[in-house]
């Protein structure tokens, strides 16, 4: 799925309701909520916190969607390509990271 | 860009280095201090707080990218697929809300 | 109640466990699963966000306190004194940020 | 310091400028930034992030400061008081919690 779709679908959803987008501190405010439940599932599975017997058995991958969801809400509502988004992450982390880590030895070899 | 296109580079270019995917626990301590500084700008540009002199002019799509550069480093570390993740999303998000909010009057036609 | 109370309090409690406090980035994990509930209760009661049928009421001042639980057992797995930080906390803001923003008219006088 | 005076202080303090407490979308937006920050000086001294060369030394104590603070801010704004959010969370971990975790054998006598 392109992101481009991907955002395209949630536009067109949200596009039926009169309350369009939320504002920017409201959506902000349901991603750290998502990242919170996405920080209680994988402290259950690679950290120490067990689980209490009234939590629902969650997933990542549900709640990895969730942050993708609202990240995509946050771009549409303020006019945001998440693909250009994407490119430039990209280009930044290639250019300004590759001599910040031990490579393999015998390795790969890059133009940077 | 594609979601998987997206993982792959990044699989790629992690793949180069001796160290790998950092443990979940330090991919997430990182999407936190990534929405952290989403919340910096969003503040910044539609909250009340002003900014300090000392900080840097930010960008709403550079934090974004950062955001997405770490949810898609946690997909790769667990095996997860972002494509697959994204349309579990989007089921669940028109089959489940679709009564949650008011739709538009003379509105929209859906299958639910 | 003394921060430095309710540390001991938090000290007194965990000590009884064989486990101990939890490594820095399980406790983080789990201060950004709490802050993400605050951010739920903050915006069902001050946002835009509907609350779903099956999602129990909660309350601002639980979250609260469960942030303040959370930060004050990073502080004593550190060694940190709540009470150093905040009296150093006072300062920072009262020194840094007067000049900060618009003073009541007629009004305070103050030594900075 | 009581968590009351610590809130008395930042009440004055606030109280001398004509903006007053920011909505609690605004504080909530704050302090996932300070959550962003203490994430950073976490996974520098305790996780794998290395630190960028352009990137101040931060230190936890801080950031614990800055989040004590928003904390604060926030219940000051909704007329909480911290010591009764502080003493029902006593409450509510020690009866809640105690029966979750494997004591220290030979070990301490509780009263529940």
């Amino acid at each position: 799925m392109r992101l481009r779709a991907f955002q395209d679908e949630i536009d067109t959803w949200i596009g039926q309701f009169e309350a369009g987008y939320w504002p920017p501190l409201v959506n902000l405010a349901r991603l750290t909520e998502e990242v919170g439940e996405l920080a209680r599932e994988l402290n259950h599975q690679h950290g120490a916190k067990t689980r209490k017997a009234d939590e629902d058995e969650g997933s990542v991958e549900e709640e990895l969607g969730d942050i993708l969801f609202t990240v995509a809400a946050i771009a549409n509502s303020l006019g945001i390509d998440l693909e250009d988004v994407a490119r430039a992450n990209l280009d930044k982390v290639i250019r300004r990271d590759t001599s910040r880590w031990k490579k393999k030895s015998g390795g790969v070899t890059t133009s940077e």
